[in-house]
């Protein structure tokens, strides 16, 4: 297996989905051994860091890569597959944007009310308990949280030479904000162009579902990946696969439209593996679907269709591929 | 405690929530042990029977009650524990009704395409397995799913003299068609009129999230059920305790709307259990929030803000009023 | 012709659309001559008249009604003329409500943002110019805008038992706060009990399209209309016909459910009035379509579907039934 | 004055705003006398070109442009006059293309029901009276409309080294479909880099308030233009000044979401000219604002929101740029 190990400099970011050189060419069975930086480019580091003055708007959310795919083609399927995602700092932060996140007016749902106030949120990591440390700000309450580490931003470069920035998440993946997207799953991505040009960032040591205030526990990340490519079968909106489950992102405005779009590339999922029609694919999604929200924050806002496999008949996904990645990765984790 | 043990007859359906003449009068404390019909008023048994034809709209989603809570006044908390939750037939029903459900055209999201098919899925309900039997049409898939039952419809009469349908939910509860409504959940409801007026309805023996066609796998249930009221404390949005979770369910259109309002209700119950600002409230919820949806077919959508307590303090909610109802649930059971 | 003058005490009001027993019992073809309050109940006196002290909630937007038509029947229609709107006061009123409004978080467009300010506006009306006052409060803008004496709020009681509060628009009307309902025009309303029990209300001295503070410049008002009654027909959405124009109304959330609800309705009035297939329909209402938004502030949005006569060809809409009412309105103005 | 003269050939055409390199670097003060092939790359002639067949997606919509502005710098606002737009064929066409359109599910708006027909309508140009005709396809009914061209794609280059297709428009203009771009309009568009590199296309002889289907009567178009460059004074949002009225276009989704950003920036645009504040300007906007759709189609939909003037006092809008432009105009068309 060929082993890339690359930490971008700065100026490497990418902050766009297309629109970017390749950092480097790769063979698909590559490993990838990356370090990703937070979305605010690690300027915020103590709770006196407010995003008005430390962030350089719209330089946020920088990407690591692109990688070019070799061999891959519009029409096919790319598969990642996150071996590892291991805190690259001691330390994450979160903090409410003025107009930015989901209990706001923001630049789109316009009111004119006054902002809320800006405060910054240090979470200290303690990567024995593996856990982060909320410290509420206007009391005194502390509170120990679960580590969760997951990817915010995963995506390809979008079709019809679009360039879109990294705080967009679409068909193409982007900014979907998942706590679906952690070690051990796979994401199967539609290429657009050649080479699929796949970039990942925005690490998340823990998020709940919706990221209500727009930031997750943002910090750097190492993150160990296997990349896959399977000719052809491209899906309309991100796929991704666990060893419990099947998961479907969609995302647009407003929610429902994201939880639609979600629900019939399920159904559709179905059929593929199943031959089921779709009046009994979505009969059948009706009474198994999980729905938890991605993110109700970003220019897009993500939700996933869920389903466990243990209630579906064992069917090869996508010829197998998970689970031949998820043996190699037990070979180098 | 009193018990009161009720098995509505056809007549005496309530098919909204307000403007019903209540059934029965009971004592804060009282034991209810009570049959709901299912949404389709049992008129769907096989699968030639197509709703168009067996359904009497609007007569459908008949819920049993309503109960007049005494000394129950606006402003009040009802609080109602779901003992248990048993399904009374051995089949449930699940079906496509032409321009309902969340992947069709509808009366509001009006298209100009032609209605989905109809079709109907009987499910039979295996009680030694606890499982129900999915049978597909169109091919020979059948699957063996898990029993999970729940109560679609839990509600009391709306604010403002209103007299809502019982197919839509809002503040007062209503069909808010969430899986966390199941045996073991305690139900807080802020009360609008005098003795609350509560209904319940709308068995499920299985329903995913989102309930993407409107129909969950219906059936009759036999419910038991405690009621206690908590003077004052409203909320503003229906909140749910079970051992493990707090939960509030909040329903509007865009789904957005329905998210937004269970995220707030849920900050500021953040504000009373453990005094956090709106802020810091803010930033604890988007860290920990799981966001499940609860329907995205009904006049209104809900959605579900949940959160684990063993992320939280422990707190003294109502007054520990779940526990107590759980210990005396364990002597009835 | 009879004729009924009717101006309700305050203890006559209804605040709701069906749950109200008739105040009048009419024929069809009769002359009402009412007056309405307006939706402040005439609290907002003076610029220091703040809604949170003056209005006595939920009492607002009374309406002046219900009338039982006889003869009307469950699908049937019935057409309300306007005759005349005069405003009955020399004065209307304007203010923010706090969390009420289009340009605001709500309690369902939940935000955490402080609310705005209250401030009232008092619009003098000098009826030789015809035209209201607006002044500025921060600043020494004062502009004198013409009068476009308009109803807020017209419908009948609803479908299946409902009872639904004077501020919500839906299939039956309600507070659609359209500026299409004005003097000339003729509204046509589904019967969906016996009597049809409509009633009318929440007079505008003017308003904008959108409606987006929430309120118009408000004001009581001296109604003159007809009252007519169509057997059958009943149509799903409110529509109005003026001398120039065909309107529809929808009222939903999101937005262009409210929009795309008046488009289907206005395609399916082609059918009925040209023969149009649905098709042919769409295509010639995307061409000749205006869509001016009602309100956007509403617990549903109402959105216009409007058609210049000019551009159809000339037809029998609902048997002539707007011309005969202008006739006869030319009799008694 | 410069005057520039371009017809480009399909080789030249731009299929997005950003990305694409100039054609020409013109002067502000410049006349632009262009050509704008329609959306369908003029691939739909007869009833019978069926868009599955006859398109080359996502070849569609091509642009006519970009052209490099000297001395344009981000946060300029760039000043677009249209002198004339004359039909540069003698007949236009519209079409339903599946799952596209505000009437039909789309891959957002995903439902499980068939597509709705492809039908293709022609309509003749008829010069001397100025008007189009429709004609049923499935019916015997013509109609004579008054033409009314419009461009329905204005862009520049968007923000954040985006570049996106020319089928959506947001804060960079784009595909806003909106009538109000006609002959005699003044368009303000901030100016995101270097050049602004402007393009245009999307000539429209007719279209509704909505443009229901997705598609107006689409035709070639002789462009008049003048080009203006103010220094500073960006927009947030593209806003239209014709001799009548002041408008702004907001695109986003759900459609509300347009309407407010439309909203508060007009609220904006009245605090520039008249120094109210924004209660003020919320409540004046709340009288006389205009609020007609623009699409509910494109991936963001678009609405206007729109003051008569001669409701306002008189201002200095743009430091008379536009009045201007009208008097340059008169000497070149």
């Amino acid at each position: 297996m060929d082993v890339i190990e690359y930490t971008p400099e700065p100026e490497q970011y990418a902050w766009t989905f297309g629109g970017v050189a390749p950092t480097h060419r790769i063979k698909p069975g590559s490993v990838l051994r990356l370090w990703t930086e937070d979305a605010f480019c690690g300027r915020l580091r103590d709770i006196t860091d407010m995003p008005s003055r430390a962030l350089n708007m719209p330089y946020v959310n920088p990407q690591t890569g692109p990688f070019y795919v070799d061999g891959a083609e519009p029409g096919d399927t790319l598969a990642l597959h996150f071996v590892d995602l291991t805190p690259a700092r001691d330390w994450g932060a979160s903090t409410t944007i003025p107009f930015f996140g989901g209990l706001t007016g923001t630049d789109r749902t316009a009111t004119l009310q006054d902002p809320l106030s800006e405060r910054t949120w240090i979470y200290q990591v303690n990567s024995e308990r593996q856990t982060v440390e909320f410290a509420a700000q206007a009391s005194d309450l502390r509170l120990e949280l679960p580590m969760a580490p997951m990817l915010g931003t995963v995506g390809v470069a979008p079709a019809a030479g679009e360039v879109r920035s990294s705080l967009v998440p679409d068909t193409f993946g982007g900014n979907m904000d998942t706590p679906e997207m952690h070690a051990g799953a796979t994401c199967y991505l539609g290429v657009n162009v050649d080479g699929a040009l796949f970039s990942v960032g925005d690490g998340h040591y823990r998020q709940g579902e919706g990221e209500a205030c727009g930031t997750a526990v943002e910090g750097a990340m190492h993150v160990t990946m296997l990349v896959e490519l399977i000719k052809g079968g491209a899906p309309a909106w991100p796929r991704i696969e666990t060893d419990e489950h099947l998961v479907v992102i969609g995302s647009s405005r407003p929610l429902e439209d994201a939880w639609r779009a979600s629900q019939v590339d399920m159904i559709r999922w179905f059929g593929e593996l199943y031959g089921l029609d779709k009046l009994d694919g979505y009969q059948l999604l009706t009474q198994i679907s999980e729905a938890p929200l991605a993110n109700v924050v970003d220019a897009n806002y993500s939700a996933a269709t869920k389903v466990a496999k243990a209630l579906l008949p064992r069917a090869e996904v996508y010829r197998g591929t998970h689970g031949r990645l998820r043996e190699a990765a037990s070979t180098i984790a």
